[in-house]
């Protein structure tokens, strides 16, 4: 039985709420205004709230760690180019598809992208990670 | 006035906690047992339950957001290996380090590491970043 396959996709998505902001703030002690104060970020080139970009990028631990390739991974990197800000109450759908996989040496490599709920990138990269290995035929 | 300078440093650190690693399952939804599970994470290579990789990232987000290059980045993108997993109640040091800087275009990438209270390095990567432009001379 083949596990993984190249073009094999996931995606899941999720809210995020100034709750989440704060939360993340505390645990990364990133309590930049452009995430946390309202007046600030309206005055800022973003025009209001933004997320943490690591916050959206967290969210690919989810897809990753829960869902493709799924529980008993080894992370082994992550690349990640912040393509646009993520605001308040926007909903992220992050998506992964198998673009390597090596069975018998447990290696895959995943293209990751976050969108926004208008469809648009906000977070592009690529994930490589162990996974176990497969006996070969 | 030269606000960074290449070879320019700073680091902060923190203690991650079963709690941390709790909250940080809930806003990324990476509810992997190996983070969890006491018993799992006995069980698996590791012996006891880490980190979530992309928690230990987080402490970047701290570091480079207030500190440097600090408040009015813009955040283009981040590479990550992680080369070491992280325990619950282990001490991690985030640093960052100019590596180049294009003060006219207001382009900033820096080498960023995390290490634990061993010393040894757990996260590598470098990150790339927008900040406000300085006037040429």
């Amino acid at each position: 039985m083949v596990k993984y396959y190249v073009g094999q996709k996931a995606s899941i998505s999720r809210k995020y709420t100034k709750d989440d902001v704060e939360y993340f703030a505390q645990l990364s002690g990133d309590f930049n205004p452009v995430h946390l104060d309202e007046e600030f970020a309206n005055e800022s080139r973003f025009g209001k709230p933004i997320l943490h970009g690591l916050l959206t990028a967290s969210l690919l631990s989810g897809l990753l760690g829960n869902h493709l390739p799924g529980h008993g991974v080894i992370y082994l990197g992550q690349t990640i180019r912040f393509t646009k800000p993520v605001y308040i109450d926007d909903t992220v759908t992050a998506s992964a598809e198998v673009i390597e996989y090596m069975p018998e040496k447990g290696f895959i490599r995943l293209q990751t992208i976050c969108n926004n709920q208008d469809g648009e990138s906000v977070l592009v990269g690529e994930a490589t990670m162990l996974v176990p290995k497969e006996e070969q035929a």
